[in-house]
């Protein structure tokens, strides 16, 4: 926790908050805070700031805060990924929180396996969850935007297009395509696949959408590290 | 598994080999394989290529093999990395090893906690376990080599300027910093801090041994997501 993320409900005043749970019990045990200690606070959707602790005990925590920094500035780029396995979806939730990816589109694909999107890791309390998690590591307040599109034709034949319109579509698929672009100025749409990759309909799909294959070499990554990789690449 | 890797001692002839265990099961149940279907293989250390499945039961498959393919090339990189928490390490093993890192120290730093050294995911059998996991994600051969460095000082004032030599030496430490390069030719010595970051008397002895510090931006990413990022922007 780089960043003590206060929801609008834990204020009582603008400037003073209570917290309980999970964040008390972090500053107790993780950073042996103690009253008069400053922090780095964030207000979820809004500014950045400092806090000092009035006091603590296993029950509550209450600062005061003064908050004057905007969070840092998000990528410019729409994400499509088919919805991974449950375990990493949560931390791929977490990793393009903490990138700064604004709009993320869990897809459904071919090699989407059915029982994925049952999982209770795509309920919106649980997917928030996650992504307070990426932006306290990261130290940034603005949550991204996460869509669930559980069928692809649709969404890729009436939404994708214009979506992407703008952008630099581009499919990361592995296999004889472009490299992909290094260091791009201008927004960027992105679809990476599931495990096993995009099926040949999809990626034409995807293409007739206005995307384009690119790769990253032979070797064949895990989601979360593909997403790191090729956001690292990219901007 | 994207490639199912042989150990030498799996081979019974040098065309055929036997399995048990947790890759037999793979087999079965995540592949449903079947007598007559071709893998794609590798053995450790070895070259890459084709097998074909001659049978397999709940006990055992046996299958001939034909290897002709040089595994996919290594990064130019010497990875130091302060050493992850235990679950996190286990993690960083498998990307290290699936984006093609030839070597990697674990090297004590201020803020690595003492309990992390005594993990069990230290030992060598644990350690080759997560590297074989990371080999079979990216289809590679060729185990990392990985060193233990518990004491910081010597490892940085003795060995560290010869294993540096004729490399780019890079520090990832926010802060303002020029940015971590993209796209080098050369290879490079990369040193990523713990949570919480390098303290400033180990960037001191590391710029001593000949590394200079870059940056990645004002987000602070997990260990993880730091090591794909910085990869894939310098290679």
């Amino acid at each position: 926790m780089n960043l003590l993320l206060l929801e609008p409900t834990d204020l009582v005043e603008h400037d003073r908050a209570i917290l309980h749970g999970r964040r008390l019990k972090h500053l107790l045990e993780v950073h042996r805070a103690e009253a008069g200690d400053n922090l780095r606070v964030g207000l979820v959707g809004g500014a950045m700031g400092t806090g000092c602790l009035l006091r603590l005990n296993g029950s509550e925590a209450e600062l005061t805060i003064s908050l004057e920094q905007p969070p840092p500035a998000k990528l410019p780029i729409t994400l499509l990924l088919a919805l991974p396995r449950p375990k990493m979806l949560r931390r791929v939730l977490q990793t393009i929180a903490s990138m700064g990816v604004p709009r993320l589109v869990l897809l459904n694909s071919y090699r989407v396996e059915k029982s994925f999107w049952q999982t209770p890791f795509l309920e919106p309390p649980a997917i928030h969850e996650q992504l307070i998690l990426g932006l306290e590591q990261a130290r940034d307040t603005i949550l991204p935007e996460v869509l669930l599109e559980k069928r692809f034709k649709p969404f890729v034949e009436d939404r994708l297009p214009q979506l992407a319109t703008g952008s630099l579509g581009l499919i990361g698929h592995p296999g004889s395509y472009p490299p992909c672009p290094r260091a791009v100025t201008e927004a960027v749409t992105l679809a990476i696949g599931p495990e096993g990759g995009w099926i040949p309909y999809e990626v034409e799909k995807l293409c007739a959408a206005g995307l384009e294959p690119v790769q990253l070499g032979e070797r064949i990554l895990r989601v979360e590290t593909a997403v790191a990789a090729l956001l690292a690449r990219l901007f």
